[in-house]
């Protein structure tokens, strides 16, 4: 964690980099969850694993903790913006984790049978949008 | 590493789910690699470091190696098809890190401003793809 960020995607996994931080952004992409949801939603994390995540994913903006009792101290953990925009990236991991670790296959078109891929696309034009096509993109 | 792999996700990340790993592959994504192009692709990695994670990325069947010469022995790294699978899953944890860890903008389509978003698609019918107009996934 302590070297530079050389590139987008090693600022990425500076803060969300690790399979245990993963792994809990994904548990909480159906919704805010507590502390012993989170536990039963990563099999085999330890309580003090799953504290320093949280407290790291909170002071990277990847979540908000909310208190809902005030004795003893409870949060509820929910995904902020940010978090839910890891969403899409975690699906393809999953999809990749699928395919090639447990013997799986390529999810396919269902009428036409070809192997999807993924595309950007705009929802306001409602077709697929091509690199060429961006405004011009972040690194100021 | 010696946890089970309780979903696709942490099946995925037992493979490449680490800092370095995902950093090597993206820095393959252009193409073969020699060692020491691979030092200077990734920056901060350490030589042993380098040695372990594509050890590695070899046993999981993410990347091959080739001799390119005998004495001393070296060799040239590449993607298998399972490793450049990889590619759209990094391109979205690499967008993510402009947009949240560097200051940078959502991207968006150049003709109308709103942002992109990902979808499944089809290319053989030229059309986006529903999750629910997939074959059957994976999980036998």
């Amino acid at each position: 964690m302590a070297e530079p960020s050389a590139s987008p995607l090693a600022a990425a996994l500076d803060s969300v980099g690790d399979r245990w931080s993963l792994l809990v952004v994904e548990a909480l992409l159906d919704g805010p969850r507590r502390f012993g949801d989170l536990q039963e939603g990563v099999p085999g994390i330890a309580p003090n694993v799953l504290s320093g995540r949280l407290r790291r994913l909170e002071s990277e903006g990847v979540i908000v903790s909310e208190p809902y009792l005030e004795r003893p101290p409870r949060y509820v953990y929910e995904l902020t913006a940010a978090g839910r925009e890891l969403a899409d990236a975690l699906r393809l991991l999953s999809d990749w984790g699928a395919r090639h670790r447990e013997g799986g296959d390529t999810p396919r078109h269902e009428v036409c049978g070809t192997p999807v891929e993924m595309r950007r696309w705009c929802p306001t034009c409602a077709q697929p949008v091509g690199d060429d096509e961006l405004t011009d993109l972040h690194f100021a």
